[in-house]
């Protein structure tokens, strides 16, 4: 089972409004909307894909590494966790 | 007339491969492809995403604030030349 | 007068601390300290400095560019306001 | 042993190089440099910083979660691969 199985619905539930958020761009660069407005939707739009690939990162850890909550290796199980958490500072 | 109705056509071709390109993450989860792939198809979209903004903002820059390859004052000209050299840098 | 003299104390400030957490990552490299906590002071100084280059890049828009605050010209007032919000967003 | 023990060397050398760019950055603050010249010192310092994180992040991977070149779990190896090559992408 695919790691993207596990959460699919509600994956997919964020790419669909990324998605959305790509066409409010491009409805916004046909109606010729104001450049500010432009660019703080494209800015939404990159906050909503380092989001999206952090809790995918963090999946992919979780379920094809190691997850650190019932790894029975220590090193392991702490390593993974030092790295989410690290992560998690860092895809933002 | 917007900075963004100039390279409309370009613009809009941009971002309409975007969100080609999320239909393809979407499709990638509701086919349960591969975890590398889906992870490699985001982090496409998220280079393509700060390349689109870096070319917002450097439009932006020129056609509403300052265009340093006309602009005649050469503080501002200069000043606008160096905030896109340092932008373009920074926004990859 | 450059921008970087107007608040040249403060971002003196901000560098020298920047410095002193490169010293901190040095040191626990030394000390052969957990890997988790010096990926965690690596995240703490990339923070660091894209608040820096954020600040540094808002201060050189206002003192080289285009001060929306003082701006005479209202396409461009508004223009440098709507680039210093979209980069407040993008550059953090 | 740490996974910051192995490469120490070389770790350690990057990180005086980049407490270096910082120095260069006080001294230019300090000296009143062009805007410009300061804007290229930090964005540079940035993407040592990114390199820096990178190297870490792989290095924490394959020391203390999973070294996909010697892993013999096939599931673990190949999403430790998976992850590692996702994140070179990402983490740039």
């Amino acid at each position: 089972m695919s790691h993207t199985t596990k959460n699919k619905a509600a994956l997919l539930g964020r790419v669909r409004r990324l998605k959305g958020q790509m066409e409010a761009v491009e409805r916004a660069l046909e109606a010729e909307a104001p450049c500010g407005e432009i660019l703080n939707l494209v800015a939404s739009v990159r906050g909503a894909i380092n989001g999206l690939m952090g809790e995918l990162v963090e999946d992919h850890i979780r379920m094809h590494v190691v997850d650190p909550d019932t790894e029975t290796d220590k090193v392991r199980s702490q390593g993974a966790a030092d790295l989410i958490e690290a992560l998690r500072k860092y895809l933002k």
